[in-house]
């Protein structure tokens, strides 16, 4: 579907001398140093860049919240919406400290939003079917998704971005990254979910069975990612994974943001596993499940702050760290640009 | 010597209640809300600020060096001063991007720098003497240190200054950090010694030897900080320790960056408990012991990038998510203000 390239390697070993005769010892700078080295790769070029970074937040609702998997009903996906284009949600806080751009994208609410001069609508539906009963969205509305995420990037890219963020809000979402996750890694659903943003016992057994009779339903078409998409994935999770894919195309960098955001990378990175070497998964949410997709993923999460809300908050609080690696990567002195004994 | 009172915790409720109304489930930004809670009992403010935040660097040689317990010859340590004030090493990067103004303070180098107008001079001897043979300096210059530092943090508290990160450079100083730490947790050296910035199996091996003829020689004097301090500390340790125990009077926030600035705070704590609670700890160093020390301080890390530079390299990088936790305290809306169902 996309056309997807490793970044060339040729240049892995210039890349770590030039970071090596940085005067510090060798390696003291841990992970700045892998987040360098791999924008170095991916962009190809002398000196690294952040440019125009944006933080795209997808809304979308799902059918199977219905059965109250949840702290809040599904009208509070299109009210965050509306927060956060009037800026008052944590994402806004958080582009603000990392001076990123935010774009609000209804990628399919239960409650259709107003029309607003920054919301863009790329709605695939009045949220997803209840995926314990059918499939979530048709495998045409799957592919739609996709598009519509990756036509975003497109443009973005042509406007001179080269960093994007992804991030969601979809009431019942954790529900679906969990079946996701459980599809991909074919595991029990008691191995992939966890309490959201904090539902009880009761909530979590109900989820549990919920997933599990999901997984059931849906066992002939979980080998492959688009119908695991189409099965058990939301409108907002569709076009962040297009999205993603559009970037790595592009050669992009891709900031991950939690256990919604990573599910997305999971489906991307199984239709295209070289799309990964474009992705930082910016933290570890308190989501549990989240650390074994990143291990899955072999990823090393920049941050692991206690975070567990979504939106993109945990990519956008990684932003810092990567203009710290371009920084130190382009303009560091050298032992001998500064005359320092090796 | 100082006089530093806890913060007046009686708003801490209402604190916490104006983070819960917050749009976003309760405890959902983790350490940032953590981060924000100690800066407004401290600031005792509607809204908390970051203002004209300041790295301080400081630098001193240390006579135990000489034993060959570090990468790099004492030389060194005035060449990265040289290196600090040319802009080009991995802290003036990290100020860079981070928006942080940085000075460099010379508490006592082996070799005297030449005087630069972004130097501040206040060098306490040419290096420490060597800790394993007599102590590292007198009692005199240990209260002259904390003098030093202290005075310099109430100049930039009076030019509007309200949070300061503070950083070293000196070769041999984890040595000293590592046996202030055995000297104030009453533990054996091989438990609180690592291998710095790179050193060999050899060199560690020397490294506790040395810590644990320091321990002894000096035993009768460890039961109070500032004789630690003087037997043990180095000459920016010391004006560190000063620093942050004037910080923490004038009820400023401090940053901590890593293994021998918690050494610091250590001392600081030690002399005047009431100083942990201005206190940010914002990594966890590769230096094995710097966790230990963390805990002993009842302290959680922003970060663990598996950085091990010092430089005040963690501090300066924490500082976007203190702005960061700033922003929401002030400008996140409540679920009323968004109309968003509880």
């Amino acid at each position: 579907m996309f056309s997807i390239a490793s970044p060339i390697t040729s240049s892995e070993k210039q890349i770590r001398n030039k970071i090596d005769n940085k005067t510090k010892p060798v390696g003291a700078l841990g992970q700045l140093e892998d987040i360098a080295t791999q924008l170095a790769l991916i962009q190809q070029s002398e000196t690294i860049t952040v440019s125009q970074p944006h933080l795209l937040v997808f809304a979308g609702d799902h059918g199977v919240a219905k059965h109250g998997l949840s702290i809040a009903p599904s009208e509070v996906t299109t009210q965050m919406v509306m927060n956060f284009l009037a800026g008052g949600a944590a994402i806004n806080c958080f582009c603000r400290t990392s001076d990123m751009s935010l774009k609000v994208i209804d990628a399919g609410t239960k409650v259709e939003a107003e029309d607003h001069p920054q919301l863009i609508k790329q709605r695939l539906g009045y949220g997803t079917e209840d995926f314990s009963q059918q499939a979530a969205m048709s495998p045409d509305a799957a592919l739609r998704g996709i598009n519509y995420g990756a036509a975003l990037v497109e443009k973005l890219h042509q406007d001179g971005c080269n960093l994007v963020g992804f991030g969601e809000m979809g009431i019942g979402n954790t529900s679906s990254a969990s079946a996701i996750m459980a599809a991909i890694l074919k595991i029990p659903a008691d191995e992939c979910i966890g309490r959201g943003t904090g539902i009880d016992d009761t909530q979590m057994q109900r989820k549990q069975a919920l997933i599990t009779r999901a997984l059931d339903l849906h066992r002939e078409r979980l080998d492959d990612p688009m119908q695991i998409l189409a099965c058990l994935g939301g409108f907002e999770i569709a076009q962040i994974t297009g999205g993603m894919l559009k970037a790595a195309e592009l050669k992009m960098t891709v900031l991950v943001d939690g256990f919604i955001a990573t599910a997305a990378a999971m489906l991307a990175t199984a239709m295209h596993p070289e799309a990964n070497h474009y992705f930082i998964y910016c933290h570890c949410s308190e989501e549990s499940g989240h650390q074994r997709m990143l291990q899955y993923l072999n990823a090393t999460p920049l941050l692991d702050l206690g975070l567990r809300l979504g939106e993109g908050t945990g990519a956008a609080l990684a932003l810092p760290f990567i203009r710290a690696a371009c920084e130190f990567y382009n303009n560091m002195a050298s032992f001998d640009d500064a005359g320092v004994t090796v």
